[in-house]
């Protein structure tokens, strides 16, 4: 049996008109700014319409070989802008330059990043539908020049009552720190500030209280001691948190054994809290998986997936800008049926469907 | 003119009693076990006496030159105890013991930490005069056996009121966290918690509200972009943290350019927020210099030390289980005085004063 046999058997399908968004569909942020990926969107209902708040990734197209061309943000007179930073490669034997994503200095695995080739910021996209998004001409949120001077990276979408909230990750040379936007329409937004020190992504906020609090996965990601696991934190005003538990590590060997994270805001259902996560293995191979957690205590875990829920298979996921990723910020739940939005090689964004039922049986629960 | 004038010159004075506690007046925890070190402590005023809250560190002695044993803490019948763990050294190629302090796998820089050497807890010593002290014969606080398995380390005591805040690095294989535990009496004890997620050490809080809410420094350790910086946060309970802002990085060159940390609970004079942090450079030369900040906004900064306050200088702060370290988790001000407990070489606890007015001339201000 091979994955995609197996993937067919748990009964995901992905849409027939993936990818969704694609770089062609994002109009760049600046004239000289090359669209790099549409990837890693919050998921919401928003009056009668389907809302994605996508990651827009630019880079700036540079005009000689021995040249690294990246944007920035800046500020002047309380307003951000874009600035263009030019390195030229010859003149800093230091840096290296073999990821995608980043520059880092010092080869040999102790690393740290000194810049991102990328900038991303937040992008609105609109659909009747949930299949054809329409999506605005510039961006829908602009980084500020603080601790998102480095960009706004794979926002969540978190509905509760009339108040949407949107985490994402603040990225600043003081590093990937969460932060958090509440807005009541997607036209005006407010800033509220970290809620996670760095390095600290992939936070999922609960769609209500359970008990007295707000509950919010997170992963925090330490230097010296530990893994990338995903923790459980508390807060009783979505600002302040605390309460902070160790809730699932990364495997020793397997599809789960490099980082696991929160994925998309968990989706109340029957059975409990149902959280789609993702893991990525040593080799940055980025699947999805999926939580099923009691609905009253979000630490007890009932099933979790064994094998992947959705892994890259389809060209638009093994092929892209970081190829072998999929990966989830948000679904919307209705009527039996989850769509998965998720993020393709950080390339394009994709939709898949599953229903409960088969998720339910994926998890070997009935 | 060499450091050690410079230092006398600051009018710093290094009690002539130093080191006040060191290996030999502690019991040990149990009978294999050898004491490696009582360093950085709290320190309180609890009625008529000074307390001072030490990290002891203990390790067990091997048998064999290929052994490296060391104890860890488990439960049994929500009983912490303590095992001793023993690694054939030949039987781990991949495993590196260069440092004193910790076992790592990877050599190349990109290395994790995959246990420590030394168990620490927590054990109180109690004084009439501040200088001479007399020390608990077993552990005042034991570790548990979940985010503390690996040790408690680094304790700083805030008074407020009649409630003692004791906040203390938690050890285990998922990080290094940092805990609350609160008194009021040094006898029973009462946890609170992780307050702040892994990686993040050296928390320091204040000892009252500033406007409406608790503040505390503390330092992140991110992996990827970033470096140890201080960042200063906000909490109306004392257990959920937010209102993150980064605070004050490392410098590019000289004493600071390593890590840079909370050092000992702010103390309030009628300038403003006095602090004594630590800062070390890139050998893991440890120093302690002094912010000032502004009475009604911590996040301004008045003035700060341009050289140490405090260097290593001393035999017992240049050599010892971790040298050249002088540390500090506690200082008492009484008088126009300032007492700074700190831990020496990671190996022993010594203090040293100085006058506000010494402080204030080594600042620059008047």
């Amino acid at each position: 049996m091979n994955n995609k046999t197996m993937v067919q058997e748990i009964g995901i399908k992905r849409c027939t008109h993936n990818p969704l968004l694609k770089t062609e569909d994002v109009t760049p942020s600046c004239e000289n700014f090359v669209v790099k990926g549409i990837f890693n969107c919050g998921a919401a209902k928003y009056k009668d319409e389907y809302v994605l708040l996508c990651r827009v990734a630019e880079a700036v197209e540079s005009k000689a070989e021995d040249e690294i061309c990246f944007p920035i943000v800046e500020e002047k007179d309380h307003e951000s802008f874009f600035r263009t930073i030019t390195i030229k490669k010859s003149e800093h034997p230091q840096l290296c330059f073999d990821d995608a994503r980043t520059i880092t200095k010092g080869r040999d695995g102790n690393s740290s990043v000194v810049y991102l080739t990328t900038l991303s910021h937040l992008r609105l996209a609109r659909s009747k539908d949930g299949i054809h998004f329409a999506l605005d001409d510039k961006p829908t949120i602009m980084p500020n020049a603080n601790e998102e001077s480095w960009g706004m990276e794979d926002p969540r979408i978190t509905q509760i009552g009339e108040v949407y909230y949107i985490n994402y990750t603040a990225v600043s040379p003081n590093g990937a720190a969460t932060a958090l936007i509440t807005t009541k329409d997607f036209e005006k937004f407010e800033r509220k500030g970290i809620l996670f020190l760095p390095e600290n992504k992939d936070v999922a906020i609960f769609p209500e209280k359970v008990g007295e609090d707000y509950y919010a996965f997170n992963r925090p990601v330490p230097k010296g001691i530990g893994t990338p696991d995903i923790w459980l934190s508390k807060s009783p005003d979505m600002i302040h948190w605390g309460g902070h538990k160790h809730f699932y590590g990364v495997s020793e060997e397997g599809w789960e054994n490099g980082r696991i994270g929160g994925g998309a805001p968990p989706v109340k259902t029957e059975k409990g809290w149902l959280k789609i996560y993702h893991a990525a293995d040593r080799n940055n191979r980025y699947c999805l998986g999926a939580f099923l957690l009691d609905g009253k205590n979000p630490e007890k875990i009932l099933a979790k997936s064994q094998q992947p829920l959705l892994e890259p298979e389809m060209d638009y996921e093994v092929n892209g800008f970081f190829g072998q990723v999929v990966f989830t910020c948000g679904c919307i739940y209705e009527a039996g049926n989850l769509k998965i939005y998720y993020g393709a090689a950080d390339d394009s964004i994709c939709m898949a469907e599953i229903s409960l039922t088969d998720i339910y049986r994926h998890l070997g629960i009935r």
